[in-house]
């Protein structure tokens, strides 16, 4: 059976998933982007905007184990778009261009009803307005046994953290401070929720954390 | 000229320095203590308590560097002990024996008055009363040109950073969740207030974080 994981979730040292004011320009919110930089020179992440080379040490080896054994992606609305309210149009089709990097079925969370995006490289992206629960179990039923990974943003990460819904999580946390924006650990108390941290490894520009849930 | 730091002061992976109601049986409240597990297989803490052997690596470098250069320290009422409001009497000399590991005045911030209380290895306790800035200048007049620690609680730590008055700031992360208690970055913006980090170094058993302020 698969379960339910948050991988390469990355945080600044004071628990920011994102920065504050989201927007076209800032999907991260401002300096959101700065989090990630230990993702972006490794070979994994050059190999999918199409370059060769990067780093193979210990930051690349955990992301693409972050994208490992995944049979359903499961994503809050502002983690797929700027768009707010209603959807006008069927015109925003995701921040990933033509292909995005799921390749499986994305159920986003809304309040607002969308017919699904199929896109190229079996990506479908379904809109669920039933909540955090039903996106699970259409997920699990599309994983067919694989995992299902809970992408993000932060508020939809607790929400699923406080219905007790996931099994592991695997936190990056980068050497910057944010000081404002959506905080991981703010009105959520892993340590109740039965979560450890079992792995706790130096890469090149970030530590990687490995929890898992004693149940 | 010295500078303002805080040096080996520990937090957990969500950012708490002291776990929830301390007492005297739980000096850094309930779990705090498991912040300090890197700590203790030091060469230098292991020396502390009289005994040879303990770790050299990582870890035992900036403990021991945590200590070096220390003309005045500082410490909040809380971190002294367990009393609260007026002293009752002298009977109460700290957490840390005959001879307490400062050798160094140390300048106690209180709201009550008591004489300075001396002891072994040139540990002198003064008790200040009329609030940080003043402390701090007790402090460094004493350090003659070496640096002033603050040493903590996390109250005293904030007060200071939100003052502008620290430096730099050797942050220890330890890889537990505590969920509750006392924590150092809840209403403190490091980088508004100017903070780097210029350091991330893995130990055996914790990430160390050295932060710099750009002034």
């Amino acid at each position: 059976m698969g379960i339910v994981k948050v991988t390469a979730f990355t945080i600044s040292l004071d628990g920011f998933g994102a920065g504050p004011n989201q927007d076209l320009n800032n999907p991260l919110g401002v300096r959101g982007c700065e989090l990630h930089s230990w993702f972006f020179p490794t070979t994994i992440f050059q190999n999918m905007i199409g370059k060769a080379g990067g780093s193979t040490g210990v930051d690349n080896k955990f992301a693409e184990k972050s994208f490992e054994n995944i049979g359903a992606n499961i994503m809050g609305r502002n983690m797929f778009g700027p768009v707010r309210g209603p959807w006008p149009d069927d015109s925003w089709k995701g921040w990933w261009g033509d292909n995005p990097p799921y390749h499986t079925p994305v159920y986003v969370l809304t309040h607002h009803a969308k017919e699904p995006l199929k896109m190229a490289g079996d990506n479908t992206f379904y809109f669920v307005t039933d909540g955090i629960e039903s996106a699970l179990k259409q997920a699990k039923a599309a994983a067919k046994g694989k995992d299902v990974r809970i992408n993000g943003g932060v508020s939809t990460v607790k929400q699923y953290l406080k219905a007790g819904l996931i099994d592991e999580m695997h936190l990056v946390m980068s050497p910057v401070f944010l000081g404002a924006g959506e905080n991981l650990f703010s009105g959520i108390d892993l340590a109740k929720l039965g979560f450890k941290c079992v792995e706790n490894v130096a890469g090149a520009n970030c530590t990687h954390l490995i929890l898992k849930r004693e149940t």
